[in-house]
This record gives structure tokens, C-alpha cells and sequence, in this order.
């Protein structure tokens, strides 16, 4: 398996980088991450669009452009020839001389094998916990999940799936995936403050009046636990039912309706994109 | 220069981690820095009982015992032949194979040249600016860092030299140094909470009554513009007097004499554990 370092291809296992560099300093850095499908990246130009975003928020200038990135991404992919895969791009900090300042960023490229939520759990749907807490800079994809792997402990030990975090009253994110609840009038709301503009959120709103309304919105703790659905999304999850937040059961207590047709409408919609459409 | 690397001395510009390790994929990871002077390392077990704790509190197991690390810096202070550095300990989260889970840390080891404040910053004093800010877990000294570096472009557009973070009206830190301020009464207090428990903060308090009054208790952000005397606190720095906090000049707008009073105590002390005690 490749993987790619600043300018090179590279075996995976031999992908190094120095004890300098700021991300291991400083946990300082951006990053993210797509599916490719059918040899595809799917929704690839949002997931760019992400990267450079965060890089300008974090002020880490990409040496490349969107253009000669893509190409290196489909160059990676035809190199491996796996056709269903993830693909992790960090951009770190770079190598300090002072181990604080940045520096020139680092690159690092690579690609991972897909495993993808099962029938089992779809069926079931997941427990979480929750968290008082909201993320540094919350719309900007950096590296930072101390709080998250922390909380690692914690969600095992209560047999949950995931942390919602929440502060004063409203939630926001789980560590790694967005949130959405079905109202009792079948209404779709993800909060709309203090998280990451996942993709897949992204492709849920495009999904408004289709027949359901999907709006973001402040939603707030009780909101959840009042739900006639709730469910979470992310690009390696898609949506993940959830039956119960604490110790509150959500709904019916199984996946609910709503929930599953907006699976549908979105697997629905990674078809189109890597069946029809030619992107590079 | 030699550094470390789980189980052996490399040269430091050959010590490279592969890019699984959590540090780069998520941020997560501790480390310590304590300053070595006339070949010994300065309050030795104050550092490696933070380092350990630091490591407890974010679940990594130090494979090596607190006689084994200690050893091993003795070596290296050797093999380096150097009277005077810094050196820093990095423990990270592993090679996560899922990039999420904590894995068997890495231990990284590497020593740096030393650069103490001039004498000219130590009469003329610094500015500080301000932020609305807690670190997630303050007391563990993890390797995140994501706002202080990120705050370093507005440090420099205002001139400061550092940031103060604050929130609901209460300071706490510096992203690497504590806070003092000196009172009308001559009592020199620090912030009780949400602090990292700095070393150099905890020789400060142990002055405690040789004559000042020193202490930990909640200041309030108008306590330090309202301060006779103000000033923080780190391993490489020591002590640098504080002249303004944003655009509030700070007593008389020159180092006080009890910051002055407090640094001759502070070295006084380092000279007495350097030239006297014998650590290992």
C-alpha cells in the first residue's frame, strides 16, 4: 500500500516523519478524510474545499493546489487499486525550530481500508452518552480529539457508541460525527452552531423538502432526549439510528422510519456520484 | 546531539515516528520540560512526577519505571556532554491501528539549547495580551496547544509577548507560563484553578512567608489590571515582569521590586540544587 509524504510516494510502513514537527509538539495540524467508491472520491470537491478552509483558518499554507492535489489523490488511488478505501490527508504544523512557530506544513497522504457500519447495528441502532463540552474552534477539522480518545473510557464502560457533547443547555457534535433529530412533526434539525460542517450533514440539508423539512437550528438537550428519532452522520458511518441518549430511550426505541428513508436518499446520492459522474 | 526513542539513543536529527502514532492523527499525547544546569536536571522529580501523572490522567502506561526514565536522562545528559539544555519528554499515544485508540505509547527524549530572558527584558518588562479561553483538562500538561499557537499572529499584531487566557472573569494561564500578581498589600497571589501546576509556580509558593505572603486563590481579570505588580512564570523563563495587560499599564508600568525580589529567591534556589544536591 502507498502512501504519500510533501512529494513522494511511499510504502505505507515507511511513512515517517520527524519528532519536530509541530503535530507531535503541539497536537498541531488539520486533516481530512473521504471515501472512495468505485474508485471514486466521492464528493471530493467538498472534502477539499474543507481541507484548504481549515488549513487558512489554522494559517497553514498548502503547497499545492486544489488541482495538483486531486491529481495526486488519483494517482494514489490507481497505484493501490483498491476501489473502496478511505483516504486521510493531514496537514501538519511542519518541522519548528522553536516547537511552537509553524513552520512549512507537512503533507501526509493515506489510504485506509472502509469498514462501514453493519446490518446488525442499523437494525439495533446505537446508546450514547453525553459530555458537557464543546471543541476548540469547532468548525475547523484540526487534529485535535484530546477530549475525544479520552472519552474513550468513559462511553465503553456505560456500553455506548458515542459522546454527544453539550454546553449550556444546547448540544452540538459527537467527537467525530454530527447530529440529527426527527421532530414529533417530522421535522430534521441539526444544530447549527459550535461544529464541524460535516459532508455528509451537508448532503442530509441538501435533502430539505424531499419530502421532509431538514433545517439547522440550536437544538437543545431535551430536545434529544424528547426526539422521535435521533440519528447520527459521518463519511464512514453515512447515518447511525440512535435508540437511546443516557438513560433516556429515544422514540420507539428501535430506528425509526424517518431516519432510514434519509439513509436511503443518501446512499442513493453516493451512487450518483460515483456511478455517473466523472470527476477528475 | 543524541535523543531517545522508546529504548535507544539516536541522533536527534534520525529520530523520526511513523505517522500512525495518535500525536500526528489526533493530538494526543504529555510531555515535560525541565532545564538541565551545571550538568544536573533542575527539580528532577517535581518534572518526572508531573510527566507520570500527566501520563495517568491520559491512560498511556510509561513502560519504563520513574529510575529507569531517570537513568536514561542521566545518560543522555552525558552522551551530549552538554552543561546547560533544556530536554523534554514526549509520550505519545501510539500506533493506533484504527487511528482512534490508544495504543502502546512512544517515549521520545531530546534535548535543546537553553535561551533565558535577556537583561533587557528583564527591566523594561513585557506586555500581555488577552483571550477568552480554558485549556481542555488545564492540570495535565498534554501536547495540545491548537489555540496558543494559533493565538501567536495576534500576540505579534499587538506587540505582546504573551496571552493570558480567561473566562467568566477569572484568569488562569499563560498557554505555557502561570500567572502572579503582586497586591496593594504586598501579597503575591496565583491563580488557584484551572491551571497547569507549574513547577517553577510551585517553588514560587513554597517562598510562601520569606517575607512575602504567597498564595493560590481565584484572581479576577480587574485584579490583574489593578495589581502593584504583575508577572509570570516558567521553566525557561522564570520570572518575566509584566507591564501591561492589554491597555492597562500595570503599576507603575516598570518590573516591581518583589518580582525582582522573587527572581534572585528563584535562582537562588536552582543554584542551591544545582551546586549542592546530588539527584541521582
Amino acid at each position: 500500500m502507498y502512501s504519500f509524504f510533501n512529494n513522494e510516494f511511499i510504502p505505507a510502513e515507511k511513512n515517517f516523519i520527524h519528532v519536530s514537527d509541530l503535530a507531535t509538539q503541539r497536537g498541531y495540524g488539520i486533516f481530512d478524510f473521504f471515501k472512495v467508491v468505485n474508485g471514486k472520491p466521492l464528493f471530493i470537491d467538498d472534502y477539499l474545499h474543507r481541507f484548504y478552509k481549515s488549513a487558512e483558518a489554522m494559517r497553514l499554507p498548502v503547497a499545492l493546489s486544489r488541482e495538483e492535489l486531486k491529481k495526486i489523490i488519483e494517482e494514489l488511488i490507481q497505484k493501490n487499486g483498491v476501489s473502496e478505501a478511505g483516504i486521510k490527508m493531514i496537514l501538519t504544523g511542519g518541522y519548528s525550530p522553536d516547537g511552537y512557530e509553524i513552520a512549512r506544513p507537512n503533507l501526509i497522504i493515506t489510504q485506509h481500508a472502509l469498514t462501514m457500519p453493519g446490518q446488525a447495528v442499523l437494525e439495533k441502532g446505537i446508546k450514547v452518552i453525553t459530555h458537557e463540552y464543546v471543541r476548540d474552534i469547532p468548525h475547523v477539522k484540526t487534529i485535535n480529539y484530546v477530549m475525544g480518545i479520552w472519552l474513550q473510557q468513559k462511553v465503553k464502560e456505560q456500553h455506548a457508541a458515542d459522546v454527544l457533547y453539550h454546553m449550556n443547555g444546547l448540544v452540538s457534535e459527537f467527537p467525530r460525527c454530527n447530529l440529527f433529530i426527527v421532530k414529533e412533526n417530522d421535522e430534521i434539525v441539526t444544530p447549527a452552531n459550535r461544529v464541524l460542517w460535516g459532508i455528509t450533514r451537508k448532503n442530509i440539508l441538501s435533502l430539505n423538502g424531499k419530502p421532509y423539512v431538514v433545517r439547522e437550528e440550536d437544538v437543545r438537550l431535551e430536545e434529544v432526549y424528547a426526539a422521535k428519532e435521533a440519528f447520527l452522520t459521518s463519511t464512514t458511518k453515512r447515518i447511525l439510528p440512535i435508540v437511546q441518549v443516557d438513560d433516556k430511550v429515544i422514540g420507539t426505541g428501535k430506528p425509526g422510519p424517518v431516519s432510514l428513508a434519509i439513509l436511503s436518499q443518501l446512499i442513493e446520492l453516493e451512487r450518483a456520484y460515483a456511478d455517473y459522474r466523472f470527476i477528475f
